[in-house]
Formats: C-alpha cells, structure tokens, sequence
C-alpha cells in the first residue's frame, strides 16, 4: 500500500519518489543553528510581526466580517492523550453586602498550551535534548516553566492569513484519512485560489479534517491527513510567519515513514522557528471561499509555556 | 466617619458630595429585566460587534503599532483569595523514531476565566438569584458550567477603544488607594483629551494601579481606586461594548458605603450586560499617550465558563 | 411498574411488601436534634472509639491475617458522576550532589473525598440546608473546607468488624441489579452466621456488587442492590460505629420509591451520625468466612473535608 | 569550615568524628542488586508484614490507647518546595426528591503522594537512573504512574513500633537546627529507654523538629536534624519494616558534605528498600513515653504512585 502510494506521487507529481523524502533526518545542530533570527532569538518567526506587516493585514479588512476560528472548550473534545480539559464551577456565596451580589467562577485542570485550538510556541517540542535555537532544555526547564523560549514573549500576531484549500483542490469535503500533502498540492491549490504567498504570511491549510472535531473525536485523532515533510520544508522556505490547519499534529499521521513521529512539527518548530496553530475551525472560510484576510491571534502569556489554547479570528 | 470621608473629598475635589450616589440599590427584576437587547438576548453589549464596528476600529489602525494590554500568567501574581495558577511543566519522553523528537506540555490549574487579565462574561456575578437577563443561577448552572450566558458565546472584539486617563487628569501617576472616580471626573478626562464616547466603545479607564502588579502584589489586592456607582452608570449610558480598567475589581474598594460589595460588578454586568476587561497593563498606553486605537480582544471559549483570561491589545 | 416490581419480591421474597416502608420522610430538625451525642457533637458514631473499644477488636486478632478492603485508585475505576482521579507523574531532574539522587512524585486532581474505597465524614450530606446535629451548612461551609464536622476530626477507627453476608443468605454471587435489602435479610443472615451485633461496630454489609468494580464500572455506578430505609433504620437502631458496604450508594439505587434519592446515606449520616464506608473490597472476607474482625481504617484529615479516600483493613 | 563544625561536634558530643562517614558513595549496582529480597521483588522490608509480625505487634496492644501520628491537610502547612495542597469545595445542588438531599464534596490538586504526613514507596527515589533492585526508570515510568514499583502494592503495615527518643537523650525538647544524629546517638536513646530492635519494627525518630510544622513552616522546610548516613547505614542493618520522623527528609539537612543531597533516601528505600514516614507528630508518644506500640499505616493504593499521604497511629 505504501508502495502504491509512493507509486502514484512519482506519476501525479513528475518527481524522483519522495519515499526518501520522508526518510526525513533531522538536522545536526550546526547546521540549524544559529537560526537566522540570531543566536539569541527566541522569537522565530515571530519576528516578523511588524509595524508593516499590521498595516499590510488591516488593508485586507474591507467589509468587518469576523471569522471564529476557535472551539469550545470542553470536556469532551478531542484529545492528544495524556491532555485533558477538565472544569468545575464554583458557585461562591452571595457576598455581605445590600446589594446582595452573587459570584461564580470556574476550576480548570488542563494542559492548557496544548489542548482545543491551540499555539505551539518553542519550548514545546525538541529534536534530542534541544528546543529552537539549540538552547538545551536541561539549562532552562524547571519544574514550574521554561526560562527561555516560553509562550509569553510572542504577544498578538496580527498578519495576511492565507487559507489553501488542499481539499477543494482535491475536489473533496475532506482529505483521506492519512493523505499526504505534497509540494504540488499546495502549489496546485494556491494556483487554482490565484493567490502566493508573502513572507511573514499565516499559512493556513484546509483538509477538511475539522468536521470530525463535534462528530468523531475518535477518528479525528486515530491519524490524520497532514504536510509531508517536503511540503512543510517548501512551506518553510516561503518564511511565514505560522502555519496553521484543521488537525492537531500538522504532519500527516501515521508518517508514510514507520520511523517517523510527527516531524513537521521539528521542521517549522525546531528547525525554522515558525509557530504552528492546530486544530483550527476553518469550515466557514472555506465554505466562503474567504481565502484572504487578517488573522488575528492572542496567545495567553503563560510565564515559561510551551504553547497556549487560543481562540483566534479571521478579519476581513 | 463616612460623613468626614465625604467631606474631605468635597473640599479636595471641589464637587458635590456623590456618597449619596453609592447609597446604590439594585433594580429589581421588573425594573432591569428584559434588557434592551430582548428577553432571550445572551450577549448584552457584546451585540454591538457588528461589521461597522470592526471598520470603525480598523480606521483607526494607522501606524500599525501594537500594544499588549496582557500581563504574564503566573504563580505569584496577584490574586483575588481563591484564585491561584499552578503549573507544572511535563517533560515527556522522547517519542520512538528516528527523528528523536521531545515533547513538552503544561498543566495547569486554575480559576482560569478569573485570574491575570480577565474578561468577564455574564455568567460570573449576580444580583440575588439571578444574572443578565434575569436568568436564575439555579436554572443555567451545572457542575461543569453554565447553560446560558457562557463565555464561549462572546468570539473575538474589535471596537473602538478610549483611554480615558483619569490619573493624567487628576495629575497623578498612580490615584490614591481608595480614590473613587467621579462622574466628573471622567468628563473632565475626556475634555482633556479632546475625546467623545460612542456607543459600542471599549471605554478603558486609566488609574495607574496597574503599576503595582508586578511590584506590590498586596497593595494591589487591598484597596484600589475605581468607579463609583455614578461613574459606572454614566458610563452605561454611552452605551459601550465594554468596560476596561487597570485594577481587578473596577469598583472602588472598598465601596465608600459599607453596605456595598463591588455594586459596578453589578452595574456593568447584570443590570448592563456590559462586560468587563479587568486588570489591564496600560501604562504604555498612557505614557505615549495613545488614546484611541482599535482594541481587540479573544476570549477563549471556555464552555459554560464565566469569563477569560486573554492578552488583549490595542492597536493603532 | 412499580407495584408490580413489588408484588414481584413479595413472591420470590416470601416477605410482606416493604414499598411502604420506602415512603420515607426526613424527620423535622427538632426530631433529630440535638443529636444523642450531644448539641455540640461532631463526632456522631465515631463516640463508640474508645480503649475498651479497640481492646475489644484487638482481642479478634488471633492469626495476624491481614485482608485488604482497600482497591487501586487509577483514572479508569468506577466514579460517582462529576467525581474523576487524574494523575500526572512529575519526574523531577537529579539534584546536584555526588550521589546522583532523583526524585519522582505525583500530582493528583481528583474528588479525593469522595473517590474509590471512601470514607463518609458529615459534612458531606445534608437534609435541606443542614448536616448532622442541625448545623447548618451555609454557616460552616467556606471555598476550602468546612468549619465543623470535618472529616479531619475522625482519627483512626478500630472496632470490632462483622461481615453480614446478604448475598450467601439468598444464595447467590451477587445480589441482583436494583434488589433492595430488607431487615428480614439482615437478621437472617446474621442467624446463619450465629453472629449478633454488638453497639460501637462496623456493620458490613457483603452484597457481591464489588465484583464489578473491575470489570463493568458501567453497571457499577448505573444501578445496585443496597439498603432499604427500614433495613439502614435498623442498623442504626444497633448503634454501630459505622456501616460498610460494598457499592457506593449503601441504599438500592434507584430508589423503589422513585420520589427518593439516596434516603439511606441521610439516615445514616444526617440523621444518625453514622459514618459509611463505602466501596469496600468484599470479596475475600465472603469467600474465607472471615465474619469477625478488627476493623481498622485510618481516614485522612483533610481539613475541613467531606470524606476521605482510605484503605482500610480487616485483621483477625 | 566543614573541619571546624566536626571538631565542634567532637568537643560538644564527646565523640569521634562522624566527618568520614559522610563522604557517602552510592554502591554500585553489582553492590545492592539484586536485593536480599529477590531480583524480582518489589516490596522490599514490606516483606516483614506477615501474620507473626502482625501477632507480635498486638501484644503491645494492652490498654487501647490510640496515638494519632497523622496531621492535618490543609494549604498552609508546610511544604517541600514545589508541592501543594489545594482544596475547593463543591456545594452540589440539591438532589431531586422528597427528602431534599444536599451533597457536598471537594476538588484537590496535590501532590497527593508527597505531602503531610508521608509515606515513600519506592518508585520515588533513584541512584542515578535506577529504583530499588535496579529498576531503570525509562523502563517502568509512564505519564500516569509506575509500571513498577507503585505504592500500590505495599497494603496496610501494622508492626512493632519503638520510638528512639534522641531529643530527650540529648536532654532537650528538640534537637538544632542542623543536628546530625549518629549511630551514638540512636544506642545512647536505646539504652536509655532500655529497648533493643528487633527485625520488621517500625524504627520512629523523636528529635523535636515536628513542634515546628504549625509554627513555623519556614524554619521547618529550611533545614532539619536527622539522620547521618552513618546512623541510617546501622538501622538498615537492624533489619526494619520502616524508618519513620518527625520531620520531611529524614537526613540531616543540609548534609554536612555539602556535595551529598538527602543520602538518607537513598541508603534506605534504594539500596535496603525500607520506607520511609515522614513528618509524623510524636509529640504525644514522647510527651507520655509511649516508646512500644504497635504501629499501623494503610498507605493509598495510588495505582503506580511514588507515596502516600497517610494518617498513621500508635495504639498500645
């Protein structure tokens, strides 16, 4: 089956088999680092948040429509195992006072930086023992945070989101079960949207995928259609600044490579220092062919996080 | 004692005594119920997110500049008694495959929806039995939140926001600790800064406080200067999206009248259903004098949840 | 339905109906109150733990075997609705020092009164807006823990333990889904066991329930056999110092009188002052015939609490 | 420095230096592996819990008088850093139903395992990167506990228990801040007390520290007399059940080799797989000379936990 599939990407895509691309080996140290933000930085591509680049996303607002790209959080929403999302009102009592005032107010236990629609920030994940940068996560995890590299020095992004519709390329409501997205996919799609990409861009990617969070938690985290390991490296070289989907792992799950695990998420990470936003509800976009607008999205500044849950928007 | 405390102000302040103003009674269900919004309305001021208020806001945006408004997640912020946020970093192990990929994650627990910078939804305060809208508390809450007038609800924010700089005004950094700002003294404010309310504003409300947060958790907790009744209710009239200020409680605490329990909680968010924007760092803002800006702000949608804590910004 | 549910055990039971004895009503405060221990009791059947009490356990250890009552609190055992264990394993780093220490723990989040083998202290329960002796809860219930009755006020409890084995008095595994224990079954199975209760025991009650703990929590929680009011109202009657039991409810749940929840834990706890033990691993004790024993569990003081998680023993 | 404190021991104590016995080595594998008790045990001194030692210890039981061991949970106690122990309240509403049943339970998140009055399994300390008996701990822990090793496995222990009262055998109510006790110190308070060890007893150290836990919780934490490695290497050759005190470490704190952490933990539950009890209140035993007893504990059953919270006692 593996073979076939590797079959028919040599003949749809015109290339030497990308079998070996998924033979994906993460890079020595020296050869991603320092990043080219700088030996110090641990901002990644957040770095691109500039004046410029806000002006450039508000031009994109034209007729104020806002598009919730978020989810409820709740108990029962999918999970990465070993995540949950639990919570407990507290209805406090009615305080002293004539004006007789009530107050509620709520328990959560969580692994909040990474459950629902979430940010990935670059404490969150390693190649061996290094984050981004190689900043080694023995000289700066503790028990209570990191000290570099955590969720709170990202702040609101605000730039041109672009939407690529692999699925509507593909001509379907949703991509299979463990489809591998190519280069030419996304080229293809961008073609068919008549749009490119711009460095400091939100790269945004429609699988259809997300129309299991409500109706299949099960399936939704069984595997997932997701970016080959080439397609996140050409995304990569476009230099975004996130790149965000309608799944959790962003990577194509299982990995058409058995001795693979999740390696997109190292290569915008680890390697090029680029964010990531999962889990994302882009059905609206999608089905508004809203393929341009300003994404908006506010990370909670959880000191030393690996990641916050958010609820970001798409404003156009 | 209260008598003497009223006097000092006359003479300090030169106005009309107001501690007949806080001799605030809450309006019965008759009086505040159905809100203008209608009977079934769950949004309140939250209605006035429409397209033309996003544009409005957007105009605004000129130099691109952001400013976050948010304040870093932490244990040893300070806290409302009974509020805390604990953390703990999980190291997991390094995942099979070759591409040696770690993974880190958080988990925290929190009163999630009331601590940091926090949006209150209208779930969170009562008069009585009862919210926004007259709905019974006994009738909407559940152990894991409520069934109505949750937080998930509200989506992203983009208004108009004004800096009213009370502090400035008052020629003050920082208002004395239990300073209760006056009707008066917000005209006088804007008459400063040459500015008018329009309805469905983010009216946010300079005090200084805010520079005790990271220096003097306990005096921040203690006392705090706020809005009296009157001011609170005037601002209502403008008819805002929301209210925003650099202290938690937004009400002058404690109350000038001690038969009353922070009544602008009260004010805003039963009688109203106007939310509220609590603990906000604004000392940027008001040192560069950035008055008007769009302010945007994503209040995660926490199911049932009475309120958020985001890391909103101010745009222009 | 339900008059032919009765009709149905008159048959098989040879026993007169007891749907009449189910119509049970709270009685009035001045009914139950002051308690027989005293108006400022918080004690309850915890009284009867004196030295002569635990001598007269002690005396019922002649071979040293020990029987473990206690089970294993994991993530997936059978929960009340609203009640969870979660647990995280915190793998701290090795500390400095030549002798290469490290060191793990755990966090726990959990219902931890009121999960697994549990302990009931008084403040758990109560008959409208009172605990046991009348004292009302909105007076002692704070966010962290109860002022009075306290489960941290128990202590070791040791006594004198006898096993009533319902389940071999009917002649069965396991009593049937909702079967609901008569006085008759009481006092028969203590006659075939040649046992008498004695005032300050523990009173356990063997139904065969606990044989699904671990392999269909499902019908664990969905359903059991328990007490009925008449058969609770009788132990009470022998002035035990606790009743155990091997399901979670101690009544039979559903109630036959669907007007009822629970009336079982109010006789014992409200009204009588009697702790519950519930959840107890039977098995052992039914199938050796071990029917006399020193009871011994040590609830912990958790400060203010409702109950306790524990591990009891019996030891003969 | 470290010279000079010896030699000032020497003088006070009118013994030989103790400096050499410090500079402790872990043994090496080959040296403590496998255990005495078997290469595949994991009970470790558990295994003294048999039928004759639980015969033995009733005997001391002669007037049935119960010594409460166990203290109070609450959130101010005080705390190894990084631990905690927080407790909301839930009021549930009342239950549907004629009898107006109202429940009341509470939410915790704790290191539950490590707090209070303690009990160490052996899943919660390493010799580099192995448990008693060489477990690696790559190979048995897992997100949610130990596959190995978990203190659920150990069951109520009920043993001789004798109190080596050092503080009264050095003539004061509670030893200093730093008092390293030796193996001097431990026969000189035998003989004293005319006592001598036996295999299986629980060993409990009285130095006074404990009368500081509702006092004092800094000076508690900051450091603490205890065991030298010396005197802890001699109790491990009296063949113990357990090694209990009044204070959290159970080693002298800080270690007077400054490049030695806690070896204590080390010689007892990794090498000789004897647990430990920690911060027990033995002001009542030592107040009334209470120095045999038998000793009961029911550590949790926390599935694949490294300890337990417990609340123990002496009866006699």
């Amino acid at each position: 089956m593996k073979t076939h599939i590797a079959f028919a990407m040599v003949v749809a895509l015109g290339i030497a088999s990308s079998a070996a691309a998924q033979s994906w080996t993460p890079p020595a140290d020296a050869q991603r680092c320092p990043s080219k933000w700088g030996a110090a930085d641990q901002r990644g591509a957040g770095n691109h948040m500039k004046p410029e680049t806000v002006l450039r996303a508000t031009r994109l607002i034209r007729t104020g429509e806002v598009f919730e790209l978020g989810r409820v959080l709740k108990t029962d929403m999918p999970f990465t195992p070993g995540r949950r999302f639990e919570m407990e009102v507290k209805r406090t009592n009615m305080n002293t006072g004539t004006n007789r005032r009530g107050s509620n107010e709520e328990i959560v236990f969580s692994e909040i930086g990474q459950v629902g629609v979430q940010f990935d920030g670059f404490a969150h994940q390693t190649i061996g023992d290094t984050l981004y940068n190689c900043v080694k996560v023995a000289d700066v995890a503790t028990r209570a945070g990191f000290t570099k590299m955590g969720v709170e020095h990202v702040g609101t992004l605000m730039t041109r989101g672009v939407l690529i519709d692999v699925a509507a390329f593909k001509g379907v409501q949703m991509l299979a079960d463990t489809y591998p997205i190519t280069v030419d996919d996304l080229q293809g799609a961008l073609q068919r949207q008549k749009l490119t990409l711009q460095p400091g861009d939100a790269v945004i990617i429609h699988t259809g995928w997300g129309r299991l969070w409500d109706t299949d938690a099960a399936r939704y985290i069984k595997s997932n259609p997701g970016l080959t390991t080439a397609a996140a490296e050409w995304i990569a070289k476009q230099d975004p600044m996130l790149i965000g989907i309608d799944n959790g792992p962003v990577s194509v799950t299982p990995d058409p490579d058995p001795n693979l695990n999740n390696p997109v998420h190292q290569i915008a990470l680890v390697v090029n220092g680029i964010h990531l936003l999962e889990n994302l509800k882009l059905d609206e976009l999608a089905a508004r062919q809203a393929w341009e607008f300003a994404l908006v999205v506010q990370p909670l500044k959880i000191q030393g996080g690996t990641g916050s849950t958010v609820a970001p928007s798409a404003i156009r």
